[in-house]
């Protein structure tokens, strides 16, 4: 099988950008990847579009990718448009990956993007609800406040749960919080980019308990794209390749106490692609849509011992400077949850730590970074799950 | 790159079935695909699923593949969620071949799934409203009548002006759809199951000028579905494989009256990759969403000259004991047209062409068979299209 090479990134800001549609986010983010990797739009052999809940909220299905890069220039080639919840846009980078991997293709664009904000705020919180099985979940959509997303009723539940089990407290969930708004306040693409105190955390409006507002990451308009490239035809491109080791995409089951979840499953079946393990990972991003998934990414990815996450956010080990950095970028709950651009904004963020560029965010001397996230949900587990590695 | 074999078949009825759900169809397809495999569901190590309008119509969105497969106990594998407009499991194969090719995996699921009916009709038509560029053609959508999909309108029109220059009569466009549904009543999966002559095609109502009823494809609930294997994989499951010789996608761009439409340049190309030409394809499915559209798909395709569709049809040569024969199953507007599922629908078909089992709708002596889809518009140039060729 080929190698598969990143050889450009490019995003938009995260944030509220009511006036900006569909077309503008994910045109913006693909000519500043291309323009990154040094290609021209004619070099793109195919593409492929995360997205997932713009069908819903702008009226855009069935062909949003060619929608997209018809409106710059970019038809004649394949386009695939891929949805999988929060999971879309890493789901894109796998099958391109795939392509590349089976010498279909030398280069191509993986793009994700999603308008989320609409002038009325329920359409919004609407379109969270194609994210659970509506057939078996309808008493959750009928219980729904349209205050804010179904899912932070789940992610609130499943918190307590995990609480309850680990003695992790609403101070180690305020602690991630304030560690993600303080790194956030270093990424100029941030949606949130002030630091956060742990005190301002829990001192914030209740969204669902445990969480205040900044433990739960906001509604976002975004995009981001990456140009994918086969290890021969990056050579023309660059002479510091960063490699795809992994990517995994798992989807989850019914699973009982005690047993991996989808997330621990799917980052094993990375580490195992990239014959790598978490001790090798120098850095990590991973999808903090509540502070609490964090902590549990802490555990599921084998960064601690089952039951030890609270300990290691103490000691300070995923700050930026610790050990084991997590979600220098801001995370989802700092930098923004454009739900489907989401995968490939993790993965912008960690190239530029890579290739030494990310600024006064900078973890030092990273050789191989990992990007974790997941979405969707059937009861407290998530429908789909990916983890890719990247390495120098 | 490995070569890619289907082993197993399935579908349901195409139909309006307003008490089925997505899951009951999907479901009902997937296990009539793995029995005719004759492997267990625990074989299958990857699912692409493409479904198009589901998410409007039942509010299924972001997960409707996860949700379809688990509730059959099919969880934990990779899961990926396809949306290209009626080629959506067209473009599902299209990865899922890739995958195999790549030697990812062995064996994998590849589904169809379409739920369409909804007991307010204006439910429907305003789905298909997400098949064009939104932003760019508000001003069809706002003249959209809601009592047909709008893309009979972007039919229609197509069809005025190709009648105008080629000279194609109201009577070849009956000729297409009476050969279709005669032959779709040999079709026991068949949505409308009455053979129709060519004079009760003309007297029909008319939808847009100059389609009648039943020169349009119906609105239709339905799922197909395929088992894929490696070549290597194949021979314990069948000592008569029959290959994806090509499977290509692209995408619709603008271009002016003289140059290839994309379904004439997906057709060149999956003839060049599969090392064959229109002379050597014994059975084809077009995509004939109208009657015009089939008899465009001759021209596209290399059955006649450019001009000479009406003369096709008129001498039979695209009837089931033709030359050509084009829609043995009925095509889109007699075996029905639920659109995500439709790509796969005409491969089932296919399949069953190849080996013999088409009972009196077979074609003799088929040895290739390819399949052509569309879907999307922009402007009159379709947005994707997909051509599949299989051979024994």
């Amino acid at each position: 099988m080929n190698d598969v090479v990143i050889c450009g990134i490019g995003m938009t800001s995260f944030g509220k950008f009511l006036e900006k549609g569909l077309k503008q986010l994910g045109n913006e983010a693909i000519m500043k990847a291309l323009d990154d990797a040094g290609v021209p739009k004619e070099a793109i052999q195919a593409a492929y579009v995360g997205n997932a809940v713009a069908g819903v909220v702008t009226g855009q299905e069935l062909i949003r990718g060619q929608v997209i890069l018809r409106s710059i220039g970019m038809g004649g080639i394949p386009i695939f448009n891929i949805e999988n919840a929060c999971a879309s846009s890493s789901s894109a980078l796998h099958l391109a990956s795939v392509a590349i991997q089976a010498g279909l293709y030398d280069c191509v664009l993986v793009l994700g993007v999603e308008k989320m904000t609409h002038e009325d705020r329920t359409v919004t919180f609407k379109a969270f609800e194609g994210g659970v099985d509506v057939e078996e979940m309808k008493y959750l959509i009928e219980a729904s406040s349209m205050s804010h997303s179904i899912f932070m009723d789940v992610y609130a539940r499943k918190a307590r749960e995990y609480m309850n089990r680990t003695g992790v407290t609403k101070k180690h969930l305020a602690m991630v919080a304030s560690k993600n708004h303080t790194n956030g306040s270093k990424n100029p693409f941030a949606q949130r980019s002030k630091p956060i105190t742990i005190e301002e955390v829990l001192n914030d409006r209740i969204i669902v308990d445990p969480f205040t507002r900044y433990m739960c990451s906001p509604i976002s308009d975004g995009a981001a794209a990456v140009v994918l490239c086969s290890a021969k035809y990056a050579k023309q491109l660059t002479n510091k390749p960063i490699y795809v080791a992994a990517s995994v995409i798992l989807s989850g089951k019914e699973h009982s106490f005690g047993e991996p979840s989808v997330i621990e499953e799917t980052g094993r079946a990375a580490y195992q692609v990239a014959s790598a393990g978490p001790e090798e990972i120098d850095v990590f991003e991973v999808h903090d849509a509540a502070a609490s998934a964090e902590l549990m990414a802490y555990e599921e990815l084998g960064l601690c011992k089952f039951g030890e996450a609270g300990k290691l956010i103490e000691e300070k080990i995923t700050y930026i400077n610790g050990k084991k950095p997590v979600n220098p970028s801001g995370g989802l709950e700092a930098k923004g949850h454009p739900i489907g651009a989401t995968g490939l904004g993790q993965i912008c963020e960690l190239v530029t730590q890579i290739r030494g560029t990310a600024g006064s965010k900078q973890v030092q001397n990273v050789k191989m970074a990992l990007a974790q996230n997941a979405g969707g949900m059937f009861g407290l587990e998530n429908a789909v799950a990916a983890v890719t590695i990247l390495k120098k």
